[in-house]
């Protein structure tokens, strides 16, 4: 029910007084005091009342509009807390100056409605095309959500009370003691509960760790020459500077390790280099592992996509050969959803505790009851079901991708083992940048392999390639994504 | 299915071959391959397998298991991908010499497993005892957890999958629309969903725009006299000196912030400030926008409480006075559960540019999940419901507090306004010393006034208090604590 009220008599003796149109609710949910205290408070922000314009008296206005006097004089005592309107002994009620007035206001609540929204980060928005083959993300459709509810009303029931504080900034014990677990029996992780600290995603733990390392002296991390441009900025944003290291058919090329003697960390795709994809050789393991112990030096491992290996059993993670000098990471956005924004990292005794002050500085923990509901899906076996499930679905995009091209474009080899979610085609030389044409042309988003290159590092001869995220779009689109990619080769090559 | 297999004939022609007692699960899941593979994982790592040592010949151990010949090259040939063991020409397979051996690899898993747990830090403990009346955090058993999940199950059946994705830096679009609505009708926030950010609670918040700052070149924060020591680190963590603000009966003494030419932004509390409980004088809103229109400084207006008033509607947000020159932060820390890690901001729209890069260089989103949950339960009225259910229950818990003190202990004052979740105890001059180690004996978690003084501050004449986070306990704990807060002042005055 809105009510037109309307002062339409302005008060003779007090100059000043307005003549007042308030759009009244009076059935509003508030009463009729908190739908006066908003019509008022619209009329300042709107700019219709004018900063110094002096208010009838509450009395008048409670007689005109037939309410109690102390309802308006209520309305008129919370504009006055709030700053809207100001009351001087002797000088009545009045519009307060320091209400965004003349100019501001008069735009008021639209102005602010109409913002422009700032330009979106970029990695996040090619994932919400139909066709995008963009590498870095799972299948998204796939997400397991009945699964997860029933994990997530089981974690809820579970949790005692003082879990809905503000918890371990290690991550909750129930999920660690879970990790814990998995990770040795899935990955050869060789850690404890106590050792396991739980991230938002792997960026936090490599943000974490580079500023743990800035402050323990480190001024350099070795990084492989082909990697994740956003990595090299986190470490760059802790003061870190990155050196590349060859990515070569076994991987980086640690050797390089020792030719640079300050160096003090090195980051690594053990099992699946990204985005090249092979797993780095057992010799280069070996040698990675003597070099931390040689010179102290902490061994950063990644391992992003670890679960899917479709040709063998993964081999294992680095970190067990060398728990005091690998910290291993590990994260939910492949093997469940970017979205959770859950990571996790194994680290060496000696850590913990700086790790977790920084952490605990900042206080940016994810929520806990992600964290426990994680904990269940694991602890239930929901989720090897569900990486049984996806290591299926992903297994057979790749056949199907390396038979379509074997067919269609027998030019292009796909390179790499048959592990993860993605996959990079070998192009012949000096045709990248023509594919990358023909795929923006057909509408297809994928990348080409030098966005990956290390910028210190030149381009080498015959590097051509495209990334492609077969993991990336939803089922059903499958099928047209893989087409067009195969129209997209076929009419640039 | 355990069988004890033992390789018990060293082969005389192979020197340093190894006598092996393998635990083998035959019927373990990953089937022959995968039992015999963590067999011999597990005696290397556990050091029964000194580094050296030579492996029988693939061929004889199958004769020995009884398995394929291939079944034991493949374990082998894994483990030497792994690092495990190494393979030359020649010489056969051995362990390898980088595996933690002599010293280290014997403790191997147990000594991981025996790791001390790091020292907490220290805020989050006190709230797991029951008689705690730490001020900071809400009712813990009071959240809605029946109801959060059936938010959760719509937000999940409602999600496009795109959501699943890593999200767009400034939270969730559905969450930052039902916060527009709620902030502008519960607390007179103006703003709009561009121009909210989501974050890991207030500290996040607080975080961000620290490091805006001092991006900015600003270098000194104003903050109020007495306020919690978390915040001043977190903006001494980016570069931030803070200076007081004396806090008296009106809240924080804006007109020091002109005395200080340097100051380039001030972080309040004005609904209740923190934690001496009185409201910031309107006149004081007034000079503190005043003060920033002029020297184009910042306010950080921390509304953590904002919605738990008792007396009458609560006071608007100072934001709302002008939306260019305050930030407004609030949190579901109190209102629902710090667990969440849920908070957010109504920025300046010259500012959300700058925050969302420094939010997404460090990537440290809350969880997708509970962003769209919290959106739902607040669309659907939930969280209305839930804060009223709440307010009603705070309310009488103070009202009880001020009761059982008038009567009990009468020469102890209950000050500040009815509102939020901890009150303010005066005491006689120079006793908070005996209060607390009669709180200490009596076994009650509570803390003084004086902890909260900016150390920069000197301690002021008459300042005695104890800070009681009634809003702390179960409801079936708060009459014991109540009781024993009683015993405690009783003793010690």
């Amino acid at each position: 029910m809105t009510d037109q009220w309307a002062n339409s008599q302005p008060d003779p003796a007090s100059p000043g007084t307005v003549d007042l149109h308030l759009d009244l609710d009076l059935g509003g949910p508030g009463g009729i005091r908190a739908s006066l205290t908003d019509a008022l408070r619209e009329a300042v922000r709107s700019g219709r009342l004018t900063p110094g314009t002096r208010l009838p008296p509450s009395r008048s206005l409670a007689t005109d509009l037939g309410v109690a006097r102390n309802t308006v004089a209520d309305a008129y005592g919370e504009l006055v807390a709030e700053g809207w309107l100001s009351a001087r002994q002797g000088s009545g009620t009045r519009v307060a100056q320091r209400v965004t007035g003349q100019d501001g206001g008069r735009r008021g609540k639209r102005a602010a409605k109409a913002v422009r929204p700032p330009a979106h980060p970029a990695p996040f928005t090619p994932f919400h095309t139909s066709t995008s083959l963009y590498a870095g993300s799972p299948d998204l459709s796939a997400f397991p959500r009945a699964a997860w509810l029933t994990a997530a009303r089981r974690a809820m029931a579970a949790a005692p009370n003082e879990l809905f504080g503000y918890g371990d900034p290690r991550g909750c014990q129930q999920l660690r003691e879970a990790l814990a677990d998995y990770l040795a029996r899935a990955r050869g992780v060789r850690t404890a509960p106590e050792r396991l600290v739980v991230c938002s995603g792997f960026t936090q733990g490599l943000s974490l760790l580079s500023r743990v390392l800035r402050g323990d002296g480190v001024r350099t991390l070795a990084v492989e020459s082909y990697g994740l441009h956003v990595h090299r900025d986190l470490a760059a944003a802790s003061g870190l500077s990155t050196v590349p290291l060859t990515v070569d058919h076994y991987g980086a090329d640690t050797a390089q390790l020792t030719t640079h003697r300050y160096i003090g960390a090195v980051l690594l795709t053990p099992a699946h280099q990204f985005p090249t994809g092979v797993p780095l050789h057992p010799d280069r393991r070996a040698a990675v592992v003597d070099w931390a112990r040689t010179t102290g030096g902490l061994v950063l491992e990644d391992d992003y996509d670890g679960e899917f290996r479709y040709d063998r059993q993964p081999v294992g993670a680095l970190q067990g050969l060398d728990p005091e000098r690998v910290v291993y990471l590990g994260t939910a956005s492949k093997s469940l959803a970017p979205a959770l924004r859950l990571g996790w990292m194994a680290l060496p005794e000696r850590l913990v505790e700086q790790v977790v002050a920084v952490k605990h500085a900042g206080e940016q923990h994810p929520g806990v009851l992600d964290q426990l509901t994680l904990a269940e899906f694991i602890s239930s076996g929901g989720y090897d079901r569900h990486l049984r499930a996806m290591r299926l679905r992903y297994r057979r995009r790749r056949d199907r991708l390396v038979a379509a091209l074997a067919e269609r474009v027998p030019s292009v080899q796909v390179s790499g083992i048959a592990a993860g979610l993605h996959a990079v085609l070998r192009l012949p030389a000096g045709t990248e940048q023509q594919v990358l044409r023909s795929a923006d042309w057909l509408g297809l988003a994928v990348q080409g392999l030098d966005s990956f290159r290390h910028p210190a590092v030149p381009r080498p001869e015959a590097a051509d390639g495209l990334v492609v995220g077969y993991g990336t779009p939803a089922e059903h689109a499958f099928t047209g994504a893989l087409d067009t990619l195969c129209q997209v080769l076929e009419s640039a090559l």
